[in-house]
């Protein structure tokens, strides 16, 4: 017998039925005929080296002797350039029939589109991080933040991915977004419209939809969902894919950890919303909204093994 | 002095009281002694490749010119052979004393009854993944919802893991599992069972406990739980191992987003739980319960500074 | 035209606008003009090797033929000086000012104080997998706890980080808890105080809190946040840093999923907190605190399409 490392296993003889059930389906769940598909593990390296772009030195690589410019010169050339080639990979599977030519054209399109919201992505990022550092007690200053608050990573890809969601680039703006739900717990859909100064403390279960709507100086907490409340179909019974169905929070709002907000409803600026608080109707501005004192049940306990 | 990137510590003299905390133990927290065991890194592999297995290009790999049999053979051989010596490492593990022929003899067997199962699993998955376009009016389409949700990545790994569960392999399903539920925050005992076209919207804080039972096209959100509410301890008041303690959900049943149902009860087919219910006894089939409206306590905050 | 891969983008036009937004701001945001900063990823990596070091074989990595104490004095070593050099890079960036040798000898004494706790830190780990075992009936052994549990990782960052942070070093403790929440969903603050025998199960969701206090043999479940009422501001409205505003959770706590509670309070000993709870006050001792019964409206929905 031969040893462990070299044992191998033949599964010839198990190929035929497995085979079989690539043949029932119509296409939809196959991607081995198609060309070639974005990948998730680029699309995760090219998330990161957005972050990098940002806040360039972050991730603590060498780079003593260049200049700031000559930095930001390579970073945007290459991480453009990787995600050009990823945009365009997307757009042949989605318009198969479409000239490469006029592919190629339109993904180049696009990136200068996004090169040009750079800046006032970047300006907007930073107010984030300002948000972080005045929002949580527990920070020490605005690198600190920026380095280590996972509500930062997920803004700069949700950020980014949001302008390729309006540009209407396929699959891709939904790849940033889990890759930065899989880093961070956050799971906010790229079609999300975020304003400034907006900060998540700690993050993890955070959902918000697609169709949310988030003014400026917002500040959530871990567990909140931006959620929606029933899915409108159409007269054949199938859901309506896109439609308006998600909250919108308006300027200076707080809401704390594990509240659940549901449906195309309005939270008024400067309002508050509890803990655990579970709502389905507008809130007006200026306005704490709690649940009431939970009737707490106590038991003596007294005697019990522990 | 030295550079920076040279200087070392020595820590010998650090080393003996540290020695001192291995001899006081009785062998269950060390591993140092034993042979070998089922490493996390290459179990996180097997999965990813039994997700590739399933929908052969989704990661993007190049493999131009080769046929679907061709390409399923090749990874159907591979994927078996890695996880064939993880499961011979694991018998081992639990059974020294066992020669290693019979133990090699276990592990193929246990891989070919896999290999049988694989067929059902990904028709299985097929449905899952219909559910989730179907289930979502954000899903664009089917392969969307195949690239980039994260239940899809959870129950290929779950429906594999659940088999080798069956087959009493051991240690392996809980790493597959924590494996998924690193990846995505869906934490599912492997010992859960899972019916056709099941969805997880988002995930994140789901947890499904080990003798959970779901049947046919449910649907569940963010931080619900399916857990126990006691644990039945023997006549030496220790627990009681592997006991039915966890829910069973009927067929068409929706559960929204934090709801807690606890312990060995039944909710009825077709039955919706509102967010954030906590149950402990049945609830009745084609029945929704949800908490009463919150009565929440609105408080005029005009004039607070902002 | 050039094939797809070989086509790259030139962002040159586009550069003079990004690299206006640096000008605006006074250096908060910017890490380019540092000489380093501690890497996230090599910071990851030795927080992985603190594990092996706590529990050497886990990792599946061969190492046939040495004894444990070669084994401990290569991985000690190893880990030290890794580790002595990152915090090295911290107190630079915190002391720009100061002389090399000066935080040469400090990140040195800092390392020593650490090993110096190793023996003790790893004896409140093994009593925490012990608990695991304990506590959860799904566990088959302590090694399975130790080897699949994500707690047990965690765990071990926030012993070593939480020395690290008593010893004032700056950033590191942080990153190395914003390792350990990506990697397992748990967010425990390095500041927090944690006595033996600690047990969270699941775990994703779970916050604690800069300034928490908890006792021996407690155990939390998934989504359980200890966390801050208000923020004490100083006479200026500046937020007060580290003041003292989390929960003090004494011994044999229980403290169920999704549990939020909340302020400088304390939960006495024995208490048991249900899930779902939101609380603001102390808890006496040997008392459950449980939210009364959810009233839970039941609709029939018969005849409803599916």
């Amino acid at each position: 017998m031969k040893d462990c490392k070299d044992q191998s296993f033949d599964a010839t003889a198990f190929l035929p039925n497995f085979l079989g059930t690539f043949e029932r389906v119509k296409g939809n769940a196959n991607f081995y005929g198609m060309k070639q598909l974005p990948q998730m593990l680029e699309i995760g390296e090219i998330a990161n080296e957005y972050i990098e772009l940002m806040f360039p030195g972050r991730c603590g690589r060498d780079r003593v002797g260049l200049s700031l410019q000559e930095i930001l010169q390579d970073q945007l050339n290459m991480v453009s350039t990787r995600l050009m080639n990823q945009v365009l990979i997307a757009l042949k599977y989605s318009h198969p029939q479409e000239e490469e030519a006029v592919l190629k054209e339109k993904s180049e399109h696009k990136i200068k589109s996004l090169c040009a919201m750079l800046p006032e992505i970047r300006l907007k990022l930073k107010l984030d991080a300002k948000a972080g550092f005045e929002g949580d007690p527990a920070a020490r200053n605005v690198r600190e933040v920026i380095l280590s608050y996972p509500f930062m990573k997920t803004l700069v890809i949700h950020r980014i991915a949001h302008e390729l969601f309006k540009m209407q680039v396929p699959l891709i703006p939904r790849m940033f977004n889990e890759y930065a739900h899989k880093e961070t717990g956050i799971d906010i859909h790229p079609g999300a419209v975020i304003g400034a100064s907006f900060f998540i403390d700690h993050g993890t279960g955070v959902v918000i939809g697609e169709t949310s709507i988030i003014g400026d100086n917002v500040k959530i907490y871990q567990g909140v969902t931006l959620g929606a409340l029933s899915f409108p179909k159409d007269a054949c019974g199938e859901l309506i894919r896109g439609a308006r169905r998600h909250p919108t929070i308006e300027d200076n709002v707080t809401i704390y950890s594990n509240a659940t907000i549901l449906g195309d409803i309005t939270i008024g600026k400067n309002a508050v919303i509890g803990s655990n608080v579970w709502i389905k109707e507008d809130v007006p501005a200026h306005t704490m909204a709690i649940i009431q004192e939970p009737k707490l049940t106590f038991r003596d306990l007294h005697g019990r093994k522990n």
